[in-house]
């Protein structure tokens, strides 16, 4: 494919390797420079000795005669790590041995530094953490201290360079931490800055992809959780109250993306704070973790939009291709050169996590292992949240066990299990008093609680039916506003159905279906007088435009088994239940028949 | 993985190499046997020399010493392909070289020969076509006389043996070709059977995956277009009329893959006869080109599906995780031994596939090319079938351009180009006279022409919103079997709302409703009295058990928006039009606004 234009890739790790595996289905050629002839990237790129052509290298990506090496061989670098020697990716630019280097090497140059980074995407009005250059000196105590006092504590030193999963970071809480900090960071050996303290709420991560043409186009806004800042687990699509969110990360990611020089894919991390304010935390030129669960969960993985970025051909569809997804890193256990059951203990959850529909591994054939190291991930997909909450759920129970298995004295990652806890099972709310699923698909409201008579038919059935959901009080006339939030904030909380039940001049289920896209099915509620008429005509008779799916009075379990019919257009197992409920109701009739014909119907009443 | 069992494959191209990618994602070392250093399984499963262990195999799968070293190599033995020698495979297994042959020689060499295969599913009740066997003798064409006579002509002559896409195989019309058939079979040489002439519809294909226990767990049911006898297309699910028939065939497909010995994946060959019976062509001991819509589309690819099997682990999931996918064959357009463009003339309409969403490519790396050869394939998944028809059509059309550039005399594949016109964009139909989309979403009915000026605003709607859908009339009391065939079938020909219009002793929504998993939308017609009221109770006061989902009297425009917003809750696309659409009717009320500000609402009608 493509006039066979080859690929040199810098760094043949997991990321090489899943470019490497992108690049087998478009039939083109990729080659690795990385210390080791079995790194991962190599293992499924072939090159047997017969073949003529480019080969892999063996040696660092920080080595300028390798780099040279690579380049004279291949017609396009790009790498898959950022920490490389970008001035030598200029050079062999400039003499003409590749035809491009993607992303560009000023690009490589300004993200290496982290501080420069930063500098640069302020420049561009990008919004990002307060940062302070700290230049090394003999008092780099005095120096930290000056910050400290500009800055405030806690904040966070950092090496301007060669940092990666939290390495290269400490967390200053108190200026009596300041010398251990200085020793962690390098002893005054390397260029430190330090970031005003953040108090995130939550992570966010954007995948941007570049083309050549300077086009960016972004993937769908996920949140990602980090734990001793190494990246644990991605939640995809993002889901917040605040309904215009995911289009504003994803715009923030997309500007500060089209800042940078050359094509491919950028993976961008922003903090969200309390007040909805969108900061960004860093950039990362080439594929991200926080990206793999695009591989099984979109039309087009990041790994083959960096492929064809960068080669110019046409970007692919960034779209999730399934309702929800998530993605669990499988880091190491134990260290393999202590322990040689490291690697088994390692992979025992993952060979357990078979069992798990929806669920896809994907591991990176490393031969070493120790505790923290990326071995793998999975990869999980289902029709809603809630299904991929559970599938998550119980992947974590593995996780949990082989940790306690793996004979840590302390486990390792004990926040896995807390999570774990907090994700209940999936299906309806399970004891009597819990109306709420915090993954709910549907959501039940009702203008009081004297509607919750009637409505608890509704929540009822879909318990029935262990179908995720919530219910509360909103009322259109005394919580206006509450209204607007609730309907506003549907659809991006994951909401797909709601069921609203009013009666009298019952407003409520038009005043929603006039503030979200999702479908609103009105149960009209039969007050003291007009026996419901005035509830039924006040829900039906809607005017064109705004259409709420009206039931019969009082008939809230019609209105929850039209809301899993609603669901099973998207979810076939629902559809499933519901033609299984619709063969039990058969059955029920004709075993009444049965029994009145057996007892005769001229006898009376066959309740007898 | 799995304690590093390593796995020896028989046979090294595309089918291994798919096997490969997913060997790569598990940690499970592949070894293939096949002639070349570089066949397309070989490039992705790096042998460095460096590395002790098993080693790929340069040789025949059918060659007695190469199956005994690689087998020496491995612990288990799968294959590709299944004219491999099954006696060896046997033997190895016997002199305890390998741990397990998966599926078990026997099942190889029983399926290898095509009669004894239908003779064997016969035997287990397995509904096959009727075929004789024609012993080899030295008056072949007397014994096809006869045959012809028992079968009555046409028929399918066909080789018992080294039979596959097609060759081996000759449609006998008349008895004029009986001298050409038998040459072209080998002039007595090999064992021939003839088949009766099977007059089917269409072609079905289920992938069964069988585990050492003897489980099986089959892939939806799928309909397969070939040309030539060479797999063109696959269209996942299948879509039918009968709404038992996916399952039917599922069914049989599960119960002939219980009759054999051994794990992994098996592709079944269906055909569906006009009167509705299915029978078994043939079954492929092996993952299968039918199947290849799975690495796309299914929670776990045939491919993994095959390792799991064979290695004793859990099966996975095999439901789809996307509403709808197709995959089309990228077969070689000119040979490269005469054309030095050949490849490039092949690949040049997948390089422009890039473009279309949701397609994915899957090239295989094979270095020679001829017409005909399968090169590659494309999976293309998407919310709808209407979206994944209109997706093939892009690639069908890229296809037929590139057939003609390939300067073939006849295009090789004339038969996509007229498949392709008969496939409409997405959307609604596009002539106001035309409401039929062959891939509707929703189906609007109603149960009398004098309903159809109330109905047409929904109709309308629908086209404005390019949602595909058919419009036909659906009496409860005047066809009242039509009613039951519509409701019941609504559901697997992919139809996911229904729209039923009615007025009076308004019955058609229910009636609808009571027969289908759908949501049916009710939409309530004034009649002559009443004012519509009676329209309305009769169709909104349904019983529990069985609801309609109504709206206000004679407004079908709102079922329209209603059914978008239910479409919307799986396929994101709508949902967001929605939200336009209810953007567009704020801003055209500002306008109003605006216009009443600017004349004074106290000067009358803005209206003039």
């Amino acid at each position: 494919m493509d006039g066979g234009r080859t690929i040199g890739v810098l760094g043949g790790g997991q990321l090489g390797r899943m470019l490497g595996e992108a690049a087998s289905r478009l039939n083109v050629t990729v080659r690795f420079l990385d210390a080791g002839e079995h790194t991962p990237a190599k293992q499924i790129c072939s090159v047997p000795a017969s073949i003529g052509g480019p080969r892999h290298v063996d040696g660092s990506f920080a080595d300028k005669a390798k780099i040279h090496e690579l380049a004279s061989q291949v017609d396009i670098l790009t790498v898959e790590i950022e920490h490389v020697d970008a001035d030598q990716l200029q050079t062999v630019l400039d003499e003409g041995l590749v035809h491009a280097v993607h992303p560009a090497p000023s690009t490589v140059r300004l993200i290496q530094d982290k501080y420069a980074q930063k500098m640069h995407l302020q420049k561009h009005g990008i919004p990002v953490v307060e940062s302070v250059h700290i230049e090394p000196s003999s008092n780099m105590k005095s120096a930290v201290q000056d910050v400290a006092e500009k800055l405030s504590l806690p904040l966070m030193l950092k090496s301007r360079t060669q940092a990666y999963d939290g390495r290269g970071n400490f967390t200053l809480r108190s200026e009596d931490q300041i010398d251990a900090a200085i020793e962690a960071l390098g002893n005054g050996s390397r260029p430190l800055y330090a970031e005003k303290w953040a108090p995130f709420e939550r992570e966010i991560a954007v995948m941007v992809v570049r083309s050549v043409d300077g086009t960016v186009v972004s993937y769908p806004a996920v949140e990602t959780v980090h734990e001793n800042s190494i990246c644990h687990s991605v939640y995809a699509p993002l889901r917040t109250h605040q309904p215009e969110l995911p289009r504003r990360a994803c715009q923030i990611a997309e500007r500060a993306v089209a800042t940078f020089e050359g094509a491919g894919i950028f993976g961008v991390e922003l903090f969200l704070l309390k007040d909805g304010t969108i900061l960004l935390n860093e950039i990362a030129p080439r594929p991200h973790n926080s990206g793999h669960y695009t591989m099984d969960a979109c039309e087009t993985s990041q790994f083959e939009n960096h492929l064809r970025a960068i080669l110019g051909l046409p970007l692919g569809s960034t779209a999730l291709k399934v309702p929800s997804a998530a993605m669990l890193n499988i880091l190491g256990l134990a260290d393999l050169s202590k322990d040689q059951d490291a690697l088994a203990k390692t992979l025992a959850p993952v060979i357990r996590s078979l069992s798990v529909p929806g669920a896809t591994v994907h591991l990176y054939g490393k031969s070493g292992c120790r505790p923290g190291r990326k071995m793998g991930h999975i990869n999980v997909v289902g029709p809603s949240d809630a299904h991929v909450r559970h599938r998550m759920s119980q992947l974590l129970d593995e996780l949990e066990r082989a940790q306690i298995a793996a004979h840590e004295s302390k486990p390792w990652d004990t926040e896995a299990a807390k999570r774990r806890a907090a994700v209940p099972p999936p299906g309806a709310p399970k004891s009597p008093q819990d109306f709420t699923h915090p993954e709910a698909l549907i959501g039940i409201i009702m203008g009081s609680d004297s509607d919750l008579p009637v409505m608890m038919n509704a929540a009822q059935t879909l318990k029935d039916f262990d179908v995720p959901f919530e219910l509360t009080i909103v009322s259109a006339h005394r919580t206006p506003e509450r209204m607007r939030e609730y309907a506003t904030s549907a659809r991006t909380r994951g909401i797909r159905v709601i069921i609203a039940g009013a009666g009298g001049a019952a407003h409520l289920p038009g005043m929603v279906a006039a503030q979200t896209c999702l479908p609103v099915i009105g149960v009209p509620v039969k007050g003291s007088s007009l026996d419901g008429v005035d509830s039924l005509h006040s829900i039906v008779q809607m005017p064109r435009g705004v259409p709420v799916a009206t039931v019969a009075i009082n008939n809230s379990m019609n209105a929850a088994l039209l809301a899993i019919r609603m669901l099973g257009t998207g979810i076939p197992a629902y559809a499933d239940k519901i033609e299984r409920h619709m063969h039990d109701m058969e059955a029920g009739v004709m075993e009444k028949v049965e029994r009145l014909e057996r007892q005769g119907w001229w006898y009376g009443s066959p309740a007898k």
